[in-house]
């Protein structure tokens, strides 16, 4: 491992993992400091908190390993500690049901990153795998409540008309968590160069993912073309406001990602996935320092890797958390 | 209004009040520094999360008057303030439902007392209204999670065995927060001499009430009745672990009265308060000055008084809280 990869803070802004604790050692192998860990996708609020109380109870279990990311400080202290700090995350704004209450109640239980909507229509907007009539009036609510409580919005499966509205507006900045570029791969999950401007210029946060079905080289990847792919968007947007947001599916079969890719997990099928293989050299989150490694063959200078691979996330988070 | 009244840290361990402005204007007449107040009675998890989310809403509305106690750091700031803290307190574990998970959620939430039944049956033990087989297996799981956390047990309206076993099992003070004594009057609400030293011996707290059906003069009493009420107490246990728990019921009407006293909120009649008239001279929360006053007509030494109307319950909610 590099001096500069030991070192450095590295924050994942998106992993959907199986929480178990071979995925928590992996994680300490990768070195993550953080990582936005997905605590909901379909269930309603009563089974996000149970959830989340599982996540909470296996923090605990594996307290040698992990911690709680309430705040940055508490990431910062992590990575002192040699520790990851689960940074509680929902793909879906579902679990918000029609109470806007529950977003002041989730930020008190701890959840940090919230995604408006997970591919389909829910009451505050649509997904990217529908025709998509905008951000709803109660959306904009929601998103107000967010900016207040200190929530992050955001928008990687979220349709391209709810996207532009809620970039619009948020009061603070808001991100595409785990997203690639259309200019590399034509994809509904994809973002065109357009898009990643607009989020930029209305001072958003984009983080790029290395999702096999939407890179350009699929299965056949390796971290050299997750590199490349960052460095598409970089050249879009600047080195300021990118990191990384792997996607990691460590850990799950067949019957998760049935899950995931049916509306509601169980009715019709919007997608299919095809083979899951993580790019070689970086198929576990335990090989993260080879990202490092591969940006460094890049020749990135030291400043941008360390930008990338975490600081840049725990500058867009100190800013919207409020601490 | 007595210069010990103005400069005491006044803490009311039970308000069932209406949540309103005017109430909240009547808190800093009274010059409370906080007060246990009441957001569950016969509400489920859902219901109570929306009661808290309502709560909020109001403490930021009436932020000139209000704050949130999630630490008694939070109720001395209050003090200096000249504000009222809020302390989130149920009546019933109802809410926990059948989730151990729910507990820490609502401590997140900030809620900080929980009282383990509500007059009848539930999940965890039994209410004082009713046939009481003691602590459930889960009662006891809920109890040890409570510990955990750091929410205060509340006792009051549980049943003698409920009651007994709990003080028992707890591993932190627990709390009859608003009872009388039956020494003074016999009801199923009001305590014996030697359940008021059995919770006192293992480390617990009592708050005293002045709720009139469970006076010995009832609506004819006075706020020197009151007085004479907690002297009794005092006699029993000593001055250190006994403080005031008013039960105000400010603003509500019958229609209250009648969904309290019905199991469930609308099953069987449990019990008839019949008409509810505060003691005079602390007929309502702003008159709160007058229980100092009638302190000091009875000789009570400054540091007894202060201890009584506060002290004495920030001293164990830190034990609690842990902060």
């Amino acid at each position: 491992m590099s001096t500069l990869h030991q070192d450095a803070l590295i924050i994942d802004g998106l992993i959907i993992s199986k929480w178990e604790r071979a995925v928590f050692e992996d994680m300490r192998k990768g070195g993550l400091s953080a990582a936005n860990c997905t605590v909901s996708v379909w269930e309603d609020f009563r089974g996000t908190v149970a959830n989340i109380a599982r996540m909470k109870q296996l923090i605990r279990a594996n307290g040698d390993l992990l911690t709680l990311a309430r705040s940055t400080a508490d990431i910062e202290q992590a990575k002192k500690d040699g520790k990851t700090a689960i940074v509680l995350g929902f793909q879906n704004a579902h679990a918000f049901e029609d109470q806007l209450g529950y977003v002041e109640a989730f930020h008190d239980m701890g959840v940090r990153v919230v995604q408006l909507c997970y591919n389909t229509q829910n009451l505050i907007g649509t997904g990217c795998y529908e025709r998509d009539g905008g951000l709803s009036g109660y959306g904009h609510e929601v998103v107000a409540e967010m900016n207040r409580v200190g929530i992050m919005v955001d928008l990687s499966h979220v349709g391209a008309k709810t996207s532009e509205e809620a970039i619009l507006a948020s009061k603070q900045p808001v991100t595409y968590s785990h997203c690639l570029p259309a200019g590399l791969k034509e994809h509904p999950r994809n973002k065109s160069d357009a898009q990643l401007r607009f989020i930029a210029d209305h001072g958003g946060f984009i983080g790029v993912t290395m999702f096999p079905p939407f890179l350009q080289r699929g299965v056949n990847a390796t971290v050299d073309d997750y590199v490349q792919a960052l460095d598409y968007v970089i050249n879009l947007v600047g080195e300021d406001c990118v990191g990384i947001g792997t996607d990691f599916t460590q850990g799950y079969g067949q019957d998760f990602f049935d899950w995931l890719t049916h509306d509601k997990g169980v009715n019709r099928r919007l997608t299919e996935f095809g083979p899951i293989q993580n790019p070689l050299g970086i198929r576990t989150i335990g090989e993260m320092p080879n990202l490092t490694a591969a940006m460094e063959r890049a020749r990135w200078p030291a400043p941008k890797i360390t930008k990338v691979m975490g600081r840049n996330w725990l500058r867009v988070f100190a800013q919207v958390w409020g601490a």
